[in-house]
């Protein structure tokens, strides 16, 4: 590590995702030599507390930034737009979790167990973007049997917990399922349809080939971030009543057999995956394993004789930790590892 | 209708199925003559509404029958084993619900709207199979696209309600979901693990090739009802915190080419599916619009551009109504119009 520490924004850091960024760089042991606190006017002003200290929130704007050399940015993809631009002009990196950035070809996107170089691209804009939560899940797993056996096409279902829709989500869940308990009336707010005891296949907006932005981001990042320009990726992208957590069925097809103990093996090894596949014994991850987790969990790995070369498996991933939050610090380390002065 | 009117025994009929058995065939004025209940020595007594009459509930035995001509049965693989074939001596026609009977070669497993001439071969052994929930809705689904483009595989991810684990899984969501709330303690006994604010990836046992007898339903039985043997399916089924009402992720290959609205048109016009597909305004179903419905609801219709031919789709079923009850009362509609004499 280069100088040893560093001035380190969290921009949100009274959302969800801003919070766990905090409780990330603190378990973590991230060299923080001082916290700045960014969130929007109505968060600013609020105190949140860090390695025992409490901070106050300041309103997010570079005047602001004070001479910090890394940005965990997790403010919505508007705010993004135009802030991150800013802070990497007044001279920090953002690592910016919204999809403003993320197929921007100067910003590179990156996974660090998957493609820790790219991060090396960041000087052309300042920035890197770290993926959407259902991306990083699959790809941690992925990457791993791609290498060994080339990926040519992924058909994935996800269940997505509602904290991926903010705090709001989870209070809309909750007052849902006490008033259906309660006899109480309520409205549907934050999410289309009801989504106590209910699916909602309808994660951001439509495009007009059909698929969901949620499920197109699942095929361009995933071809970003492996490389592989001709993967093609299948997605249907769906809220489960779940507050925490996203779990994905994913069945891939690879160019080169490979047999279910095989991919045990190998992703046994790899980083940042948690194998947990004894079918024999019934053994596989739910989102109450990774709960709290960074780990990509997987299970249920099993041959699809349906087509050439498949293989059908179930992960599982904290979407606030790694889809977010974590996957973001880690490319902090890298930074500071390899590549900030 | 040959005769008018018939003795109808339902088998299990103070379960979730049988219950709903008895209410769907009121609904649909199904001629019944007089209506026998049958249970387990359990249930045996219990009082049940039928025509605005208090039936009172019979052991499941062959002499109680009193010479009924269709059995209805709702009462798990082992009971159906021993009597179906029982029931069947005794000079009725059985539709069984169960998993017992369905890939035995001298069975039909039916769906009304799909393969009705295959109600023909129930002499031989007396009993016609309902297929299994999940497999119902996907068919029916399917089965108007493979008579223009041939299917060829299937690749599915299946949200399935706790209601299809019986009156048991209902409460032991009840209970967990309030007991999470009011900071009580719970076990799970229904299910594997917790299933309140959890995704299950485990439905029935596990076979040795790593997918449950659930997700191998799906293939076996959409291959016999289609008459489709080469029709490969890989499906992951997964028990979602929801009470009522299956959802299913279909990605479907075939042999000709076949286009989104070319879909939507032969979907809006197939018997038992009601189409929900206006992307543009937001419309696709979800359990809530399929709770109480007979039909199969399809929507989020798009172009898979990952393999040739290729069509993603959503679709909802009340998985007590058309995933069993409905179903099962439909076939027996047909044995009444163009079988029984």
């Amino acid at each position: 590590m280069a100088n040893g520490s560093y001035k380190v924004a969290v921009v949100g850091a009274t959302g969800l995702v801003g919070r766990e960024m905090i409780a990330v760089l603190e378990e973590r042991g991230f060299p923080v030599a001082e916290l700045i606190l960014m969130a929007s006017t109505n968060s600013a002003g609020s105190k949140v507390e860090f390695a025992g200290a409490e901070h106050t929130v300041r309103v997010a704007a570079p005047e602001n930034l004070d001479g910090a050399e890394i940005v965990l940015m997790s403010a919505g993809g508007g705010p993004s737009k135009q802030l991150a631009p800013a802070f990497a002009e007044a001279g920090a990196v953002v690592i910016d979790n919204s999809s403003a950035w993320r197929m921007d070809e100067d910003v590179p996107l990156v996974v660090p167990e998957v493609n820790p170089e790219d991060v090396g691209g960041y000087p052309t804009r300042g920035i890197i973007a770290n993926p959407n939560c259902s991306t990083i899940q699959m790809v941690v797993a992925l990457a791993p049997l791609h290498a060994k056996a080339t990926l040519k096409r992924v058909v994935v279902a996800t269940y997505q917990a509602v904290s991926g829709a903010g705090r709001a989500a989870l209070d809309e869940l909750s007052e849902q399922v006490t008033g259906l308990f309660g006899q109480r009336d309520f409205e549907a707010k934050v999410f289309p349809k009801r989504i106590a005891f209910n699916c909602i296949p309808h994660i951001a907006a439509f495009g007009e080939d059909g698929f969901t932005f949620e499920e197109t981001k699942l095929l361009q990042e995933t071809r970003k971030i492996l490389h592989a320009p001709d993967v093609g990726v299948c997605a249907t992208c769906v809220r489960v009543p779940v507050f925490n957590g996203h779990a994905e069925a994913v069945v891939a097809e690879f160019e080169s057999p490979i047999f279910a103990p095989e991919a045990r093996k190998i992703l046994r090894e790899s980083p940042g995956v948690m194998l947990m596949d004894e079918p024999e014994a019934g053994a596989y991850p739910t989102q109450l394993e990774a709960e709290g987790s960074d780990a990509t969990w997987v299970g249920r790995i099993r041959e699809d004789k349906s087509a050439p070369n498949a293989l059908a498996f179930w992960c599982v991933a904290d979407n606030l930790r790694k889809g977010a939050a974590t996957n973001a610090v880690q490319i902090a380390e890298l930074l500071a590892r390899d590549w900030l002065p």
